[in-house]
């Protein structure tokens, strides 16, 4: 099949042909279970499995770059917006399939930049209002409940909200423009794009000494965390005991998160280290001595608290079993407007399976008082449920829309 | 010296004091004559020499990451422009020198932020109008002579012009966000921010297959070029001759170029490669097999050339000696306006002593004929005299300010 083969092919499949659609699918090479290198020459060449009961992305260790895209479904005419729906998700799986894989797209335009992934994943997410709009909002997973305003929350909409998120990560930026590229192009006329964030963390192989990533108000970040498949089955995955077809699927939180760095300059280092309640050099709780030591929040001296009360991690923390969640954060530093310096801040990425029993109890404690609060404003915010994984041979978002 | 301490006569040096420079510069400990890696432990280590007869970031191997931001002088009251550019290059040559060396800046807030510097690189050169604006006019190196306009041009003034340029490279997207923070919080009332361009190539240690980097269009791009010293003492440093002060600088050519992607998808394989006359897979020339062989523009097949005359590199082929320079081009991807698919494109960088005689005659033909003009647009420009190199207890510009 030549390369023009290809595109009619790929029009078809937008035009919602399942044969076609079959026909591409049919087409998919090995796949690999787990995170592997195909050869030697660099660890682009490195792949994270497509298929399996998660999409991968969110378990996987964080890759060194990510882009965030919200789109909107247009209305397309005659054309139900759940057949819109299922045309872009089976298009995006076989592109996604093929792509994180190392291999180009159907009818990819620029196939050498899909030769070395560098642990590219994409994962895909519906936002609220997409439940609606496909009109299976009696589908739309407990979990999806809208957020509660929060008091220190500065929302702009052009960074909240969204039908659909598309969130690509890879440790190489040239494979992330290529894909998103590829992916958009294919469902242009179907979506209009509402936000886009980029971020980024420390180079691929740029630290071997370990330890968790910095942010840009220079913390260590990401130390308190889950870690192991009995955390992620219990605070992560979705078990489909409310909605079966969301079962393996998870809930993120996106939220855009300003740093007010000319302030925070003004602080002194130890007034950055009470109001986190961990130390800037190495990231130990102010009352330990390594990373990992486990934080004495009953540590005081004459009665008063080694870790202030009000700091980040005193009210961040957990306070039952059930508030914890997966953060899997990127910074991101943009060009500035006229007469700033600076546009950074965190793109705070939270999973888990319930946001009102998880992130929001957290989230409401740190509105009150968080002592981070004075040099953080949260400036977008948006939840999407993030489909189920899929096994060869199946489309995203197969167990939704199919019945 | 406290922190506070630090603040202070970080102050003084931004006040013009002499004294407080000397004593900075002092500070300065050991450095590297080449790149080099301090300790084991990932290649965030490495680092590129600050002093030497050039700057760095021009002879320099690509690093993945790069940022141009270009910046006016404000007006300072009763303070001369000439002294206000005096004292933001002391204080960039002290910010910088500690920096590219793994050395947090004076008073750096985030110090953590800058243990690894991964071959980072800071550049800093003059636009045209810098040189009147100090009363320094008679000393603007003939290279400065402002580019002619040309036929392809569709120059929008955002990504114009500008009084100094900052260009910083790394291997690190964290590196590059805290100097920039750093250099540009150092300078906010002195300065405004005119534009500034984000670029990357493959992440570092992506592909060890070696070969020349890949643009978004899909191309090898980077092939022909300079590289061994002689070229670069004969097309790329100024030699002093006209202007003494300049002697080891050169003058960077930034052309900001959209490439029209939606367009370009529409061009078959073959149709992409006689554009521009090497092949999409290898980079190889039409009339060769692999990515170095020399094209052979006179090979013809019944009287029609293997390699069109129109041929982006048919055209942008030296015709003399004299017109080759250096190209250091980051492409770029930001997010698209409304409505658009993909804002991307590449950041053409040209070094050369003198554009005139180097890469207009170059954009000249380009302009007049280039088989790729369809799908590319240029929309930005600005040239920039890139300083000489300083030795240790000497800051940029010395040159051509102390006299
Ligand atoms: C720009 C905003 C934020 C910054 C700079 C920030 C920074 C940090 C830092 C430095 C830590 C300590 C290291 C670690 O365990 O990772 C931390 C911990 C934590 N943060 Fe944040 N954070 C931000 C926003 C948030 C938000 C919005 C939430 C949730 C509502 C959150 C929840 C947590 C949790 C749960 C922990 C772990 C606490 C523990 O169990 O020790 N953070 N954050
Ligand atoms: C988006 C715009 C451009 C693209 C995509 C592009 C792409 C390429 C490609 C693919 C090559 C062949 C590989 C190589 O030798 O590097 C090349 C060569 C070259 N390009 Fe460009 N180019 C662009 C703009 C320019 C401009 C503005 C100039 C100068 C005015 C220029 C000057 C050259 C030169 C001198 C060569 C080497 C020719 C030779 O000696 O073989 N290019 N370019």
């Amino acid at each position: 099949m030549g390369e023009h083969g290809l595109a009619v092919s790929r029009r078809h499949l937008l035009a919602g042909s399942a044969a076609a659609l079959a026909a591409g699918a049919g087409l998919s090479g090995c796949v690999d279970t787990q995170s592997s290198s195909r050869s030697g020459g660099g660890f682009g060449h490195t792949v994270e499995p497509f298929f399996g009961r998660h999409q991968s992305g969110i378990a996987t260790a964080p890759q060194a770059h990510a882009s965030f895209v919200a789109l909107d479904l247009v209305p397309q005419g005659s054309r139900s917006a759940r057949a819109t729906l299922e045309a872009i998700l089976k298009v995006w799986t076989s592109d996604a399939e093929r792509l994180t894989q190392g291999r180009p797209a159907l009818a990819d335009t620029e196939p050498e930049l899909a030769e070395r992934p560098a642990r590219l994943t994409v994962t895909v997410g519906l936002g609220h209002s997409a439940f609606e709009r496909i009109g299976l909002a009696h589908r739309r997973p407990r979990g999806m409940s809208p957020l509660p305003p929060f008091s220190t929350d500065r929302l702009d909409p052009r960074w909240c909200g969204g039908d659909i998120v598309l969130q690509l990560c890879a440790d190489d930026p040239m494979v992330l423009a290529h894909t998103s590229r590829v992916l958009l192009k294919n469902v242009r006329s179907l979506t209009r794009q509402r936000w886009r964030q980029s971020g980024f963390r420390n180079a691929h192989g740029s630290n071997q000494a370990g330890g968790s990533m910095r942010n840009l108000m220079g913390q260590v970040d990401g130390t308190a965390n889950l870690h192991d498949e009995a955390a992620f089955d219990r605070h992560v995955w979705d078990d489909g005991s409310e909605q079966p077809w969301f079962a393996g699927g998870t809930v993120m939180v996106v939220r855009r998160i300003r740093a007010e760095m000319d302030a925070w300059d003004e602080l002194d280092r130890s007034g950055k280290e009470l109001v986190v309640g961990r130390r800037l050099a190495d990231g130990a709780p102010l009352t330990g001595k390594q990373e990992f030591d486990e934080p004495d929040f009953e540590a005081n001296v004459g009665g008063i608290p080694v870790i202030p009360p009000t700091s980040h991690i005193a009210l961040a923390r957990h306070r039952t079993e059930d508030e914890q969640f997966l953060r899997r954060p990127y910074n991101y530093d943009d060009t500035p407007g006229s007469g700033e310096t600076t546009d950074s801040g965190l793109i705070f990425v939270a999973y888990q399976r319930e946001p009102s029993k998880q992130f929001v109890p957290v989230q409401e404690r740190l509105a009150a008082a968080d002592g981070l609060n004075p040099w953080i404003t949260t400036i977008g915010s948006a939840t999407f449920a993030m489909l189920p994984g899929v096994e060869e041979g199946h489309a995203l978002g197969g167990s939704l829309l199919a019945t």
